[in-house]
């Protein structure tokens, strides 16, 4: 018998990803913003710092005072002052001078350099002797030097992290533009499928995929809308599709790998306004039998019932479109694979990509990526696991010691 | 001069988590568990699956029926009915019989095994050819073959992923209980420091510290209460430190580098019920001036002003506290350093751990670690690094080439 799926490559599954848009954007404040999407270039709006600071306590000089400066022929300067935490000193220092200044505090004019405490001894209330010599700018951070007025900053598309909520904070901004993000319905079919809240009848099993595609989608970024169970019924599918289609803004439904389901979601789909399949199947492994299509603005995945292959094709293909449509571009890595070598051999169909589930191991002499054997329909081989591993379309497997990128899971 | 600060190794530093324990847990829904730390182990209370299910589209059967079948050999089997999804066959198969079954369908009594759909050919209603042998136990998952009754299945104190979300549904649980998030106070101490919705005077900066802080306890799964600036008044400061101890688990202070200011810091913590300072400068750069004390069970840290300084003694020693009270254990790493090698040579002072700021670049022959250069104040280093690189207290620096380990930032 021929095979029953018209698979999809990869590639031309991931270059699909083009026909979707960002989501617009919406303002958050400061508090709010961790971990979304920026929505637009942020220039910096001013110099950074705004005025010359001292990184040290010590004294603000004219380096040029201290210049052959040692233990054994210190230099000797006058105290003129002290800088005040958050004031702009009134005075300024002439050569020979010296103004006591903390970390932090606004170099006087005058000042170029700050002799640090544990290099001068008072000799009394107005003199100082500086044992060892400054250059200039030397523990001083320059007007502008952080950050100049116009400098690019951060870029739309990037995840902002702790420290580009904190630029924000140093320009001022207490709310920025961030792409929203993006509203996922998840519908789980099958008439062996049970709520969670129930004892299953032999013969029916709990609702697993609506609970794991909602952490999936929550940990992207993405807001789960669970539509609950749909029995195997035309009508009922196509009505929750429907709903779903006025509120969401991607679909997954998960079951029906049988032939039988699979045929009935793809005609439920071709019904939908503007709607076209786009792919039937693809090459990897867990994972073939998954349905992709475009109803209007929207994709819709049509996700295998077994639990870690509905995890594996989220994992490995819906994701991209998930960055997709919540605005994420690639300038900045949000999930770094973690290299290490395989500690065994491993064999894999040609034709199709496998995605092993490995544990990493840390040894002395680096991590190693240990496969978790197991038919692929355990849920016990994800809840071992650390992360995945590919094993290309055209490798026949991996031997002992080679090098691969683990994508934690 | 002497060196003004009594550090404490950072061994020393690390063993007074000890101190601390987790907080106590309660109980939340499975969408709201994402992200949350495991409360107790947790045990499989029935066999997973249930009932022995197909994993494929097919035919049940006795594997006997089918042994030594072939293509120019075949088998030929008694079609005697059809599993409906969902529901337990009410016949049985016996030797030379098959049924029709879907993947997901329980397997009716007396088969052991599935042949797949692609096997087979039908010759008429109620006959099959099969062209391959079939084993006993394949493409069944067998009961409880996913977990038995009684295995541990997640353990206390582990980070909760979607797979094991999935698992306690696929167990019927709708909630299950989770270590308490951790509240961590965090004040901005300094007369130079302004909200930052305001225009800076010349010579004060915006509070930074407050954004950064609160965004690095957010990402480590606490929740940050922001108490504000306060200015460098000993009562002020007072009164701000005894509110975060009745509300609070744990308290930042940020800001007075200086000495002056971390002098008063010390005092006013000292002054608080059943205190102690364990902790006056460590050997880290940046980030020595750093302070540790305790308030009865709650861990209090005074941290440099200077925000990259703040962010990296919160990365490096402060998440490690948070970690214990959020009770996470060590039984699954969440975080994963990324192996590397440096891109060039880097020098460093011994006796103390240098944070090095890295940006990532994958080339060909793997990742490599690019230090970004630049004045440890300066915010813009942190915003150009993907991760941190600790240069061992006993290392004079790194060769280029050497192996790395960068810590996401």
């Amino acid at each position: 018998m021929n095979d029953f799926f018209n698979v999809t490559d990869l590639k031309t599954l991931m270059g699909y990803v083009e026909l979707f848009s960002p989501l617009k954007t919406e303002p958050v404040s400061l508090p709010e913003a961790l971990g979304r999407v920026l929505g637009e270039d942020v220039v910096s709006p001013e110099n950074l710092p705004g005025f010359a600071r001292s990184t040290m306590d010590g004294f603000a000089v004219q380096a040029a005072s201290t210049f052959g400066a040692s233990e054994a022929n210190p230099a000797y300067l006058t105290i003129n002052g002290s800088v005040r935490m958050g004031e702009t000193p009134a005075f300024s220092i002439t050569p020979g001078e010296a103004a006591r200044i903390s970390t932090g505090g606004a170099l006087p004019d005058g000042a170029d350099s700050v002799v640090i405490i544990e290099h001068t001894e008072a000799i009394d209330d107005t003199t100082i002797e500086v044992y060892k010599t400054v250059a200039p700018g030397q523990h001083v951070v320059q007007i502008g030097e952080d950050f100049t007025a116009g400098d690019r900053v951060l870029n739309q598309g990037q995840v902002l992290r702790p420290q580009d909520i904190g630029i924000m904070a140093a320009f001022g901004k207490e709310s920025l533009p961030v792409h929203m993000q993006a509203r996922v319905g998840i519908i789980s079919t099958g008439d062996e499928i049970v709520p969670i809240g129930e004892i299953p009848d032999p013969g029916k099993i709990r609702d697993i995929n609506s609970h794991t595609l909602s952490a999936m989608v929550s940990e992207a970024g993405g807001i789960p809308l669970r539509y609950g169970i749909v029995q195997d019924d035309a009508e009922l599918l196509f009505t929750a599709c429907t709903n779903a289609l006025s509120e969401a803004d991607m679909l997954l439904i998960s079951g029906g790998s049988s032939v039988g389901t699979r045929d009935f979601t793809v005609e439920v789909l071709n019904r939908l306004p503007d709607a076209r399949i786009l792919v039937h199947g693809i090459p990897i492994s867990p994972g073939k039998p998954t349905i992709f299509a475009r109803a209007g603005k929207m994709p819709i995945w049509g996700l295998p019932g077994h639990v870690v292959s509905a995890m594996v094709v989220f994992r490995s293909v819906v994701r991209p479109f998930l960055d997709r449509l919540n605005g994420l571009s690639n300038y900045r890595q949000t999930v770094w694979p973690i290299p290490a070598r395989m500690s065994r051999n491993i064999s894999s169909a040609q034709g199709r990509t496998d995605y092993l589930r490995v544990r990493i191991v840390k040894k002395e002499d680096g991590l190693w990526a240990e496969p978790i054997l197991g038919k692929s329909g355990l849920l016990n081989t994800m809840i071992q696991a650390d992360g995945l591993v590919a094993i290309d379309i055209n490798t026949e497997g991996l031997d002992k010691g080679a090098p691969v990128m683990v994508v934690p899971i």
